[in-house]
């Protein structure tokens, strides 16, 4: 297990954790006088300022993606499913354009939340293989652009909403039905606070590899959490032993970056350069 | 799949569903003009008007009880396990002087919520231990009362303050290791709150068979959630496909009560009366 009690070279920052403070722009500023080496941006952070301008301001700060939020929300009904794809394919160029080490895939939960005007329904076995089935057409697509696709399995609350893909378990026996042969440029992108809470976490990580291991991120899980959403802690200020969930995300040989992911009210209200530096003093202590 | 769509013979309730109402006698008045055959009391319900009183109004109004709630709460550190243990026997007790068809276990979540004063804790794998070696020897004294245990997986939002058990295989594999010659007096209660979510649920609910399947709670997830404890959905008011889920147990030949199990801060400022008609009318459509 690596030391980051040092420095903190190997610290990402997802950029929803200051979305409320500034723009892709500021926050990659601000990245640079906290010597951070690498982010994760959002599309829509990344729509704001142009792809373009974005690409510049990676380049020119000489910043590393760790990632790239996020494609997915596979399942719709067939009125929505060509806007699916197409919408999919888009988030592939970008992140390539952008020079992202993968794409986080949010699979989608039912029709009517992630495809909002597709046709209500109840079915998640008919949602699982619609995941299914828009993973692996897209696949085809991403490895002939080089950009492997990280599927991110989310906390069971938001199975409803935004993700039916809610255990390591599901997410690694999604890459088996798609990816039989292991031929690669698909695996799982691991946040804590989605997956903590997992009798069979451990179990799964070590199942999962090295090769699928694409992603690793951070936040805490708060006592109560008032907000389903928006209420995620910074490491150390909740429950998650995040040290032990680190230690056997390397013990597969993980030597990636530890990305920064919160979504807080409470964050969002503080200034982006309090936030940062809390961030890394905390990489150094709680994670 | 039984038709509950002419009567509701089958029904159940809860008495948290309306404890903002009135007292446990309040309660049982009210089932008895709605025609409601059984109830499933909690403790801190049957203390307020006391065990004998509660247990003569139940036997007065002929009523069942389709489970207790409830026991459990295992986790706990060195200097609260008596307590945490000689608390379980009495649930045990009361449930049988009340006649009850099983114990519900609520098995706790790191120990300082399970049980406050214990010290914090962000050992997980601690805690399942507890929560084994907790069942294990609570189900010897409870095989000598004659009181089932029913292991209850909750959603794994609360597997911080209230359940480290989340999902139906967690609570079967739980059972194989404790009971692995599968002697009885132990199984689990299934809440669709908690495990509706879950890509395995149909290969679990199988696996568990009738022998464990010892209760069956319903109510509806609602999107958005907007308070993680207390706003659980009447049935056919969220997203949760309840008919598919009864059928599966029934078909293991499960054919005890349909217990309404419902914590909402919506459903608990309606009176008392509307609340048990909703309750009769949406077991019949949507159900």
């Amino acid at each position: 297990m690596r030391d980051l009690s040092r420095d903190h070279r190997w610290l990402s920052l997802n950029t929803a954790t200051v979305r409320k403070q500034g723009s892709l722009i500021d926050i990659v500023e601000a990245c640079a006088r906290h010597g951070i080496r690498a982010i994760d941006p959002w599309r829509d952070q990344v729509a704001a300022v142009g792809l373009d301008r974005a690409v510049r301001a990676v380049r020119d700060a000489g910043l590393e993606l760790s990632g790239y939020c996020r494609g997915g929300m596979f399942t719709a009904d067939a009125a929505h499913r060509q806007e699916a794809r197409d919408d999919n394919r888009r988030a592939v160029d970008e992140a390539k354009a952008l020079g992202a080490s993968c794409l986080v895939l949010v699979v989608g939960g039912l029709p009517q939340y992630s495809r909002p005007g597709s046709a209500p329904s109840k079915n998640l076995a008919l949602a699982h293989d619609q995941v299914a089935d828009g993973i692996a057409e897209l696949l085809d697509y991403a490895r002939a652009t080089g950009m492997p696709l990280a599927i991110e399995p989310l906390h069971p609350m938001f199975a409803a909403d935004r993700a039916c893909v809610n255990t390591m378990r599901q997410a690694l026996d999604l890459c088996d039905r798609i990816d039989p042969q292991r031929q690669g440029g698909l695996g799982v992108a691991l946040d804590v606070y989605h997956v903590w809470w997992d009798f069979e976490l451990f179990a799964q990580i070590e199942r999962c590899g090295l090769e699928r291991m694409l992603a690793f991120h951070v936040c805490d899980w708060m006592v109560p959490t008032t907000d389903m959403l928006n209420d995620r802690g910074m490491m150390g200020d909740g429950v998650i032993d995040i040290p032990r969930v680190r230690a056997a995300v390397e013990a597969l040989g993980y030597d990636g970056y530890v990305e920064v992911e919160l979504f807080s009210n409470r964050w969002w209200d503080r200034p982006i350069d309090e936030v940062l530096s809390t961030c890394v003093a905390r990489l150094k202590t709680a994670v």
